[in-house]
C-alpha cells in the first residue's frame, strides 16, 4: 500500500499551524507607542536586509539557473527539472526565511509586553513566534517535495509511461539534485546573516560599552537597532534556512540511497524517509503544546523544563510512531532500519545535552573558564580555545557511533548500500524533531529582541524593570537553547552531509555505469589523489572561517566609525537630546554582509568542481570527507568556545569574581567579544560549507566527470 | 657498486664537526662573574629539568621495552632487533638533545659577551653553538642507521647466509620499526617541554610585566631563570628531538618503500635515501661556513641574509649533489626520482618563507593585524585567529602539490609503489638540509638567552645598553628563524607522516600476505569503517592541543601563585634588596610539564592501538589520514596566529600605534600572551603526534592485526 500521501497531509497541517500560530501572535497586545516604534524600526531594518540580500540571491539564482538550463538542455547532463526545482527549492526557504523573521519581529514588542503578566505569558508568546519558523520550514519544505514527488510520478508513470519501480528510481534520480537550491539559500542567510549580525553586535560593542561606557541595547547607540535586527537575521533567518537545508537534503538523499538499498521494493523504501518526515510534523505540534506551564510566576528553570518536555516528548512520540511505520511498511524483517532512526533521534538529543554542558554556566567547565577570567583576558581566551577543543571529543564520538550503529542495524553487513541508507534514515530521525526544536531555537532571538525593547522602551515606554528582569530571565533561557540548537545544526548537518557524500558515489556510479558498467567508486586513502583531496578538504573550513572571521572584523569597523562619527557630529546623542541615525547603521552592516559574503560563497562553490575536474572525482570525495571530518570538529569548537565565553562573561556579571565593572568582567567581555563571530558566524557557515560542497558535486556530478575527461590530471 | 658506506662516513664527519663547533664556542669569553653566574643559573636548570625528564622517559622506556620484548620473543610479533632498536633510537636522540643543551646553555653568556664587539661576533657565537644542535642530530641519528644497518647486513648476510636481495629486504623490514625510540624520546621532549617553556614564560609574564610592572627578564622576578630555562628545554631540544624523528623517520621508510618499488634492485633504491642525508651533512656543514659577514656592524638585514645565504647555499648544493647521485646510482631511466628530491627541497625552502611572510612585521599580515590592536584585544584576537587560518591554504596546496608532483616524478603512474616512494623522497629531500636548518632554529634560543643575561647582568655585569641593543637584534632575528624553522618543522613532519602512512600500507601487506596472498589494503573513504576513522583521526589534534593547552594554564597557574607567594614573603625581592628563589620556580615548571605531559602521550599512543583493535586497520589507516589532515593546517594556523602576534606586539613596541604603555600595546600583550602556548606548545606538539600515530601503528601492526581479529567489530 502507498502511503506517501502522508507526507503533503503533513505539509498542510504544519501550514496549518503556522497559520494559528501566527493569528496567536497577532493577536497579542503590541504595547506603547514607544514600544511598537521600536519594534518597526526592527521590522524595517529586517526587511531591508532580506530586501538587500533577495537582490544578490536573485543575480545568484539568475546566474546558476542559466548554467543549470544549459547542462539541462544544452549538455544534457542533468534532468530538465533540476533548473526548475532548483528555483522552487530556493523559493521555498527564502519565503519561509521571509514567514518566519516577519512574525519574529512582530512578536518581540508583544513578548515584552506579555512579560509586564509573567514569565509564563512572555514565553507562551515568543515560543508561538519560534515554532512560526519550525513549523514554516518543515511545512513548506514538505510541501515542496511532494510538489515534485506527485509530479514526477505522473510525468514517469502518465507520460512516460514507465512501471512503478521505473518510476520511482526516476524520481529519486532527478530530486537528489534538488537541494542545490535549498543549499544556495541556505549559504546567503547563514553566511550573510552571521556576517551581519555580528559586525552589528561586535560594532555596537566596541563604541558603546567600551568606548562610550554605555550599557547593551542602550537607545543611544546608533548600532542597536542594527545589533537586534541581527538577531533575527542571523538566528531566525539563517539557522532556519540552514535547517531547511539539511531537512530536504537528508530526507531526498535517503530516497536515492533507498531505491539502490531496496531495489526490489523501491517504494517502501523512500516511504520511510517522507513518512517520517510527516509524522515528525505531528509529534512536534504535539509537543509544542506541552512547552507551557501553569505557574504565571514559574522560575527559570521551571520553564526550561517546560522546553525539554516539548522536545523529549516529541522525540518519543517519533520514537513509537517510526516503529509503527517502519514495521507496517517494511516489514518484520527490516526492523532494524528503525534502530538506526532511533539512533539519530538519541544522537540529536546527546549532542543537545553535551552542548548544553559545555557551554551553561550550571556547569563545571564554564565556571571553570569564568575563573580564568581572574588571571585575564589571555588566560580566558586559552582556557575558552581549549574548552571547544576538549569538548569536540564527545561530539566525534557520537556522531561515530552513530554512524556505525545506524550502518549495521539498518543491515550494513549484508549490504553496504542499506548500510549506507541506515546512515542516512538516522539523519533523517534526528531531523524528524526539527519542527519544535527550531521552535525553541528561534524563541531565542524573540526573546533577546524584547530584552532590547525592554531595555530600550524604559518605564517611558511602559515597561518597567520587573518586566526587564522577565525579559532578561527570558533571553537567558533562550541562550540555553541557542547553543543547544547549534549543536543540534551541527550534528544534522554532519549526518546529512554524509548521507550527501554516500548519494554522491551513487550518482556519479550511475553516470559512469551507463558506460563502464562495472565500475565501482573508491577512493583509497592511501592513494595520491584521494589523499590530496583529503588535504584540500580538511583545509577548507579554516580557509573558510578566516574569510567569515576577517569579514566580520572588516564590517564591525566600518560599523565602529559610523557610530563614531554620529557621536562626534551630534554630541546630543550621548546627552539624550539628540536622536541616533538608526537607519544608516543598517544600512552598513547589511551592505557590508552581502558585500563579503561573495568571496567564501564562491569558494564553497569553486573547489569541489576545481578539484574535480583536475584531480578527479576520487580527489573530491576527499575534498568532501575532508571538509567533513575537520569542519565538523571545528564548528562544535567555535560554537562551544564562543557560548562558554558568553555564560562564563554572564555569570561574572551575576556576581562572581568581583561582578560587573571588575577587571575579571572586563576580560569576559574580551573573550565575549572574541567568541561571538566563532559561534555566530565562522561556526555555523560551516555547517553550510560542509553540506554545499556534498550538494555541488552531486548535481554538477555529470559535468565534473566531462570536465575532468578533457582537463584532468587524474583520470577515472 | 655499493656506496652505503658513505652513511657512516658523513655521520663521523658530522660528529667532527660537532666537535669542531663545540670548542669554538668553549673558547670564548664567559664574561664577567655576573654572567657567568647567571649562564650557570639557566645551565643548572636546564639540567635539572633533562634529569627529571630522564626519570620518567626511564620508566616509560622501560615499559614499552618489555612490552616490546613480550611481543617479539614471546609473541613473535615483532623481529628481535627490535627492542634494542627501540633503546637505541631513544638513547641517541636523548643523546642529541643532551650536547644540543649543553652547548646552548654555555654559549648564552659567550654570545652576549661577545657582542660586546659587535653583532657579527655574537652571531658567529650564537650560530655555531646552534650548529652543534643541527649537526649532532643529523650525526648521531645516521650514526644509529649506520650501526644497524650493517649490523643487521652482517646478521643476514653472514649469520643466516641470505643473498644480497634478500638481506636488504629483510634489514628493511626490520629497520621500519625502527623509528619508534626516536618517535618516543620526540614526545617527551616536544611536548613536555613545550609545556615546560610556556607555562614558565605565560606565568613569568603574569605576574612579572601585568601583576608587578617590571620589565621581561627583570632578575627580580623568580620566574625569569625558568622562563630561559623553557627557550632551551623548548627550542632547542624540543625542536631537535622533534626533527631527529622526522629526519630518522623518513630515512627509513623511504628505505622500506625502496624495497617495495624496486624489487629488482633494492640496494639502488636504499641507497638514494642514505646517500642523500649523507650529501645533505656535507652540504649542510659547507653552508655553516657561509654564515657570516665581514662586517663587524652589519645591521640586522645583512644578518639576516647571511643566515639565508647558508640555507639556500646548502639547498643548491645538495640539488647538484642529489642529481648526481641519482643519475650515477638510478641511472638515466629513474632520473625523475631526483624530480621527487627537488619537489621534497623546494617546498621546504617554500613553506619556510611562506610562514615568514605571515608571520613578520616586514609584511602586510602582520602589520594589518598590529593595526587592530587599536579596537582593542578582542578584534586583535579576532584577527590573529582569522590570519592564522587564512595562511594555511598557502602551506597546504604547497604541499599538495608537492605530493602529486613528487609521485609522478618517481614514476607513480607506472607503479603506485613508486610514487609513494617518491612522495618518501621527497621528505628525505626537505630534510636533507636540516643540518643547516636547525642550525638556524636552534640559534634562536641562544640569542634569546644572551638577550636575558645582558638584562639580568646590566651595567653591573659588563654588559651595557649598547650591548642590549645588539642581543636585542640577535633576538629579533632569532624570532624569524624560529618562525621559519616551525613552518619547515611542520612540513617535514606532513611528508614524513606521509612516508610512514604508505610505510604501514605495506607493512600490515607483508604481514597479511604470509596468510593471505592476495590481500591488499583498500581503505575506501566511503565505507562506514574507514569514515569513522577520519572522523576520530581529525578530532585527535583537537584533543590533543585541548590537552597540551590546558596544561600549560595548569602549569602557568602555579608558577604564578609561587611568584606571587615568592613577592609576599619577601617583599625585599622586588625593591632588589632580596633574591628570589630561581630554583623553586625550575622545579615547578618542570614537575608540571612531567606530570601534564602524560595523558596527551598516553593518547597519542592508546588511539591508534584501539581504534585498530576494535574497527580494524582500515579504520585505523582513517585514523591516520585524518590525523594528519587536519592536524597539518591546525599547526599551521598556530604557529603563524603565534608568530603574527608576538611580531604584532614587537611592532608596537617599535613605536606603532602609540608605543610601549598604549592601550594597543596592552592588547597586543594579551595577544602575544595567547600565541604563546599555540605556538610553542600545542602547534609543535601536533608535528609528534601524527607522526608518533602512524609509528605506533607500524610498530604495533602485526599485534593489531591479531587483537583485531579477537575483539574487532570489523575485520580484515
Amino acid at each position: 500500500m502507498d502511503i506517501t500521501w502522508v507526507t503533503p497531509v503533513a505539509a498542510l497541517i504544519a501550514l496549518l499551524y503556522v497559520v494559528y500560530a501566527m493569528s496567536y501572535v497577532l493577536r497579542k497586545n503590541e504595547g506603547s507607542e514607544k514600544t511598537k516604534e521600536i519594534s518597526l524600526a526592527i521590522r524595517e531594518g529586517a526587511y531591508a536586509y532580506l530586501a538587500q540580500q533577495y537582490k544578490i540571491v536573485g543575480i545568484f539564482f539568475a546566474v546558476i539557473f542559466v548554467l543549470l538550463l544549459y547542462l539541462s538542455f544544452g549538455a544534457k547532463l542533468l534532468t530538465p527539472f533540476v533548473p526548475f526545482a532548483f528555483l522552487t527549492g530556493g523559493f521555498f526557504s527564502g519565503l519561509s526565511g521571509f514567514i518566519g523573521m516577519a512574525i519574529a519581529t512582530r512578536a518581540n514588542a508583544r513578548t515584552a509586553w506579555a512579560a509586564r503578566d509573567g514569565l509564563n505569558p512572555g514565553l507562551r508568546v515568543a515560543f508561538t513566534a519560534g515554532s512560526v519558523m519550525g513549523m514554516v520550514v518543515v511545512g513548506l519544505g514538505l510541501l515542496d517535495l511532494s510538489l515534485w514527488y506527485y509530479g514526477l510520478r505522473w510525468y514517469y508513470g502518465s507520460v512516460v509511461g514507465l512501471d512503478q519501480a521505473e518510476t520511482i528510481k526516476r524520481i529519486t534520480e532527478a530530486m537528489i539534485t534538488f537541494g542545490m537550491g535549498a543549499s544556495s539559500m541556505a549559504l546567503f542567510a547563514r553566511v550573510g546573516g552571521g556576517i551581519y549580525t555580528k559586525s552589528a553586535d561586535v560594532g555596537a560593542d566596541i563604541v558603546g560599552k567600551v568606548e562610550a561606557g554605555i550599557p547593551e541595547d542602550d537607545p543611544r547607540n546608533p548600532a542597536t537597532i542594527a545589533d537586534n535586527v541581527g538577531d533575527n537575521v542571523g538566528d531566525v533567518a539563517g539557522m532556519g534556512a540552514d535547517l531547511y537545508e539539511s531537512y530536504v537534503g537528508s530526507i531526498v538523499a535517503t530516497m536515492a540511497l533507498g531505491v539502490v538499498a531496496f531495489p526490489e521494493s523501491p517504494l517502501r523504501a523512500i516511504t520511510i524517509p517522507m513518512s517520517m518526515a510527516a509524522l515528525g510534523v505531528l509529534a512536534s505540534i504535539l509537543g509544542t503544546f506541552l512547552v507551557q506551564t501553569k505557574d504565571n510566576k514559574a522560575s527559570q528553570e521551571v520553564l526550561l523544563k517546560a522546553l525539554r518536555k516539548g522536545i523529549y516528548g516529541s522525540s518519543l512520540l517519533i520514537a513509537i510512531f517510526a516503529a509503527v511505520a517502519v514495521y507496517y511498511v517494511m516489514g518484520k524483517e527490516n526492523f532494524g532500519i528503525w534502530g538506526s532512526i532511533f539512533v539519530g533521534l538519541l544522537a540529536g538529543n546527546l549532542i543537545g545535552f553535551f552542548t548544553e554542558y559545555f557551554t551553561s554556566a550550571s556547569y563545571k567547565p564554564t565556571r571553570d573558564l569564568s575563573a580564568q577570567s581572574q588571571t585575564g583576558a589571555a588566560t580566558l581566551v586559552i582556557g575558552g580555545l581549549s574548552l571547544g577543543m576538549l569538548s569536540t571529543w564527545i561530539s566525534v564520538v557520537i556522531v561515530g557511533a552513530a554512524v556505525v550503529a545506524a550502518y549495521y542495524l539498518a543491515g550494513g553487513a549484508m549490504s553496504i548500500a542499506r548500510g549506507l541508507y541506515g546512515i542516512s534514515i538516522a539523519a533523517v530521525g534526528m531531523l524528524s524533531t526539527l519542527g519544535i526544536t527550531l521552535s525553541t531555537d528561534a524563541y531565542g532571538p524573540v526573546a533577546d529582541n524584547a530584552g532590547g525593547i525592554a531595555e530600550m522602551a524604559g518605564d517611558a515606554g511602559g515597561l518597567g524593570s520587573e518586566v526587564r528582569e522577565r525579559t532578561d530571565a527570558l533571553d537567558a533561557l533562550g541562550n540555553t537553547t541557542a547553543a543547544t540548537g547549534k549543536g543540534y545544526a551541527i550534528g544534522s548537518a554532519a549526518l546529512t552531509a554524509l548521507a550527501l557524500l554516500a548519494a554522491f558515489k551513487d550518482e556519479i556510479e550511475r553516470v559512469v555505469r551507463a558506460t563502464n558498467p562495472d565500475f565501482s567508486l573508491i577512493a583509497n586513502v592511501i592513494s595520491v589523489e584521494t589523499l590530496t583531496g583529503l588535504f584540500i578538504g580538511a583545509m577548507a573550513p579554516f580557509l573558510f572561517s578566516a574569510l567569515t572571521m576577517s569579514a566580520v572584523g572588516r564590517a564591525a569597523n566600518k560599523m565602529v566609525e559610523e557610530v563614531r562619527r554620529q557621536f562626534k557630529e551630534k554630541p546630543g546623542i550621548l546627552k539624550g537630546t539628540d536622536k541616533p541615525d538608526y537607519k544608516r547603521c543598517v544600512r552598513i552592516s547589511t551592505e557590508a554582509a552581502q558585500l563579503e559574503m561573495i568571496l567564501p560563497a564562491l569558494i564553497a562553490i569553486i573547489i569541489p568542481v576545481l578539484v574535480g575536474t583536475l584531480l578527479g572525482v576520487r580527489a573530491l570525495v576527499g575534498v568532501l570527507a575532508g571538509a567533513l571530518v575537520s569542519g565538523f570538529p571545528m564548528a562544535i569548537m567555535m560554537a562551544n568556545a564562543g557560548g562558554a565565553w558568553d555564560n562564563a562573561k554572564k555569570y561574572i556579571e551575576n556576581g562572581h569574581f568581583g561582578g560587573k565593572h571588575s577587571d575579571a568582567h572586563k576580560a569576559g567581555v574580551v573573550g565575549d567579544t572574541i567568541g561571538d563571530p566563532l559561534k555566530d558566524t565562522s561556526g555555523p557557515s560551516l555547517n553550510i560549507l560542509i553540506k554545499l560542497m556534498s550538494m555541488v558535486s552531486i548535481v554538477f556530478g555529470s559535468t565534473i566527470l566531462v570536465l575532468n575527461q578533457l582537463f584532468g590530471l587524474f583520470k577515472i
